[in-house]
C-alpha cells in the first residue's frame, strides 16, 4: 500500500470513527476539490448508501434554518445523528455568502450528533448540486443517519440540488403575497411534504387550502399525496408531525420501489454532471490559462477574432 | 463555395435585410443548438459589435414585461430597433414554461422594429447564459440597435444572464416585505440603474429611501453611482427618463473604458462556458448513452459501482 493510500485510509478511519475534526477537513477538501478529495471520495463511497437524505426548501423568510435546526434536534431525541447541509445564496459581487458565517452551530454545541455545513452558491469549482451530493456522501460514509440539504427554493440550480433528496420538504410561510406564489409555482410540483411554518400567523388556514386546491389539480405520477404539516420552529410545535410525516413518506418508498427508482434517476443525472466536471477540470483549465483567456477576450471583444472558430479549434485539439 | 456555406450565405444576407422569417429561424436555431447553427453564428459574429444590450431583472411581479414592452416602444420613437429576450421561468416537473406563450408581440404587432424571443429557463443544451448570449449575437448581426434581455432575477443562472448586458437595470416595486429583501440582495450590488415601478403604489418613497441608504454603503470600483428612476410602466410615465438614464451610463461607460473593459470581462467568461458547452456536446452525450448511463446508475443505486472510478476511467479514454 502507497503512503498516499494509506494516509486516505487512515482518513476514512477518522471520519468513520466519528472524529468531527476529520470530518470538517474532508468535506473542506470537497467543496475546494481539492488534489485528495477525488480518492477520498471513492475510498468514502463504499461505505454510504446508508443515510436518509431530506431536502428542504422555501421563499427566504420561510423559517428554514430554524425549522431544520428543530428538525435536527428533533432526530437527536431519537438517538439518530445528522449532518446539515444549508446551501447560501450568494453575493454576486462580493463572492461571500450574503448570510455570513452562521452561528447556528451554537444551538447545538456540545452536541457532536449535530453537525452543520454552510455552503455558498458560488465559487464551487464542480456544479453546486455534484459538490452538495458528494458532502452527502461524506456524511453519509461518516455514519450520518439523517443528511439534510437546506437550500432557498429559487432558481434551477437550487432545484437540482432539492432533487438529490430521498424526501423534498417544501416551507411555506402565511402572509406572501401573489409575488411569492410565482417564486413557489416552480418548487410545489417537487414537494413530497409541505409545511407551513410560522402556523400562529394570520393566513395559515389559507396556504393550507391553497395547497390542498393545488393538490386537486396535480397528478403525481407516484400517487402520493403530499402531507400538510404546521409548524412554529422557534417553539418546536409541530416537529414531531413533520418527522412523522418523514417516516411515512420512507416507508412509503421502501415499500413501493420508489426509492430505488429515484436514486438510480439522480445517479442518471449526477453521472453526467460529474463527468462534465471532470472533463472541466481536466480539459478546460488546461487550455485556457488567464493569460490566453485574457488575450483571447480582448481580441474576440475587439471583433478580431471569431470565438466560434477558436472554440472548434481547441476542443479538436484536445478530444480524441 | 459549397453549398453549405452558400446556404449560410443566404441565411445572413436575409437575416441582415430584415427578413423576420430568416431571424426567427436563426434564433431557433441557435437555441435548438442545431448542426447549422455553428456555421451561422460564425459567419453572423463578423457583423456583430454594434448593438448595446440592456439586461433588466427583478422579483417575479415587479411589472418587468409591461416595462420592458414601455421601454422598447421609447426606443422606438427614436426610431431604433429592438430586439427582446425574455427568459421564463421554467417549471421543473412539467418541463414546459411557467408563464406559458406570450402573446406580447400583439402589443408591437405591425411593427417589425420589435422582435420578441422568450426562452424557458430549462431544456436548452448549452447552459442558459451562453444560448442566451448566442441570441443576442444574432440579433446584434441583425441590426437591432437596443436587445434587451429580461429575466426573474433570482438564481445565479438568472445573475450570469445579467452580466452579460452592458448596462444592467434592477427593477423594485414598493409594498414588498422583508422576504424580497433577501432576494434582491444579491442582485442590488449589479444595478447600474435602479427603477421603482409601479411608483404610485403607497411605499415608492421608502423603496427609494432604502436604496439609497444602500447605496451610502456600496463601494463600486467604478465610481458610478446608480440612479434612481420611478416609473408607472403600465401608462408610460418615467419611460423617456429610464431611456435617458440609460444613455447616461451608456456615455460614462464609453468615456471610461469601461465598457471595453466589461466586454473583455464578458468574453473571459463567455469563452469557458462555450469550451465547456462544446466538450459536453462532443464528449459527454458521445460517452453517455442512454442506455450506458441508465445500467451505471443502476449499479451505482445498488452500490456495486464506485462512482468517481468509473468517471476517471472514462475521462481517460476521452482525452488525449
Amino acid at each position: 500500500m502507497t503512503t498516499a493510500n494509506s494516509y486516505i485510509s487512515t482518513w476514512v478511519e477518522e471520519i468513520r470513527s466519528g472524529n468531527l475534526r476529520a470530518l470538517s477537513r474532508a468535506i473542506t477538501a470537497v467543496e475546494n476539490r481539492t488534489s485528495d478529495s477525488h480518492a477520498l471520495l471513492k475510498a468514502l463511497f463504499e461505505h454510504s448508501g446508508h443515510a436518509r437524505v431530506v431536502g428542504l426548501t422555501g421563499a427566504p423568510g420561510a423559517g428554514k434554518s430554524t425549522l431544520v435546526d428543530a428538525l435536527a434536534t428533533q432526530y437527536r431525541k431519537r438517538d439518530q445523528t445528522v449532518g446539515i447541509i444549508a446551501i447560501d445564496p450568494t453575493s454576486p459581487f462580493t463572492g461571500g455568502a450574503i448570510l455570513g458565517d452562521r452561528i447556528r452551530m451554537q444551538s447545538h454545541s456540545g452536541d457532536s450528533g449535530t453537525f452543520i455545513r454552510s455552503m455558498a452558491t458560488r465559487g464551487s469549482l464542480g456544479g453546486l448540486s455534484s459538490t452538495t451530493a458528494d458532502v452527502a456522501t461524506v456524511f453519509d460514509a461518516a455514519g450520518r443517519d439523517l443528511v439534510i440539504i437546506e437550500t432557498v427554493g429559487v432558481g434551477q440550480d437550487e432545484v437540482d440540488i432539492v432533487r438529490l433528496a430521498d424526501v423534498t420538504v417544501v416551507v411555506l410561510v402565511p402572509g406572501m403575497g401573489d409575488d411569492v406564489q410565482s417564486i413557489k409555482a416552480g418548487i410545489m410540483e417537487i414537494a413530497d411534504i409541505f409545511v407551513i411554518n410560522k402556523a400562529d400567523r394570520d393566513g395559515a388556514e389559507r396556504v393550507e387550502r391553497e395547497i390542498l386546491a393545488m393538490q386537486s389539480l396535480s397528478m403525481r405520477s407516484d400517487a402520493w399525496v403530499p402531507k400538510v404539516v404546521k409548524t412554529i420552529a422557534s417553539t418546536g410545535a409541530g416537529l414531531p408531525e413533520l418527522a412523522s410525516a418523514i417516516d411515512e413518506y420512507e416507508h412509503f418508498l421502501a415499500t413501493s420501489e420508489l426509492g430505488r427508482q429515484r436514486r438510480i434517476e439522480n445517479w442518471r443525472n449526477r453521472l453526467r454532471e460529474m463527468l462534465r466536471d471532470e472533463v472541466l477540470r481536466r480539459i478546460v483549465n488546461g487550455a485556457f490559462t488567464d493569460e490566453a483567456v485574457a488575450q483571447y477576450a480582448t481580441e474576440i471583444a475587439g471583433n478580431e477574432r471569431d470565438p466560434y472558430s477558436l472554440i472548434s479549434e481547441i476542443v479538436g485539439k484536445l478530444i480524441r
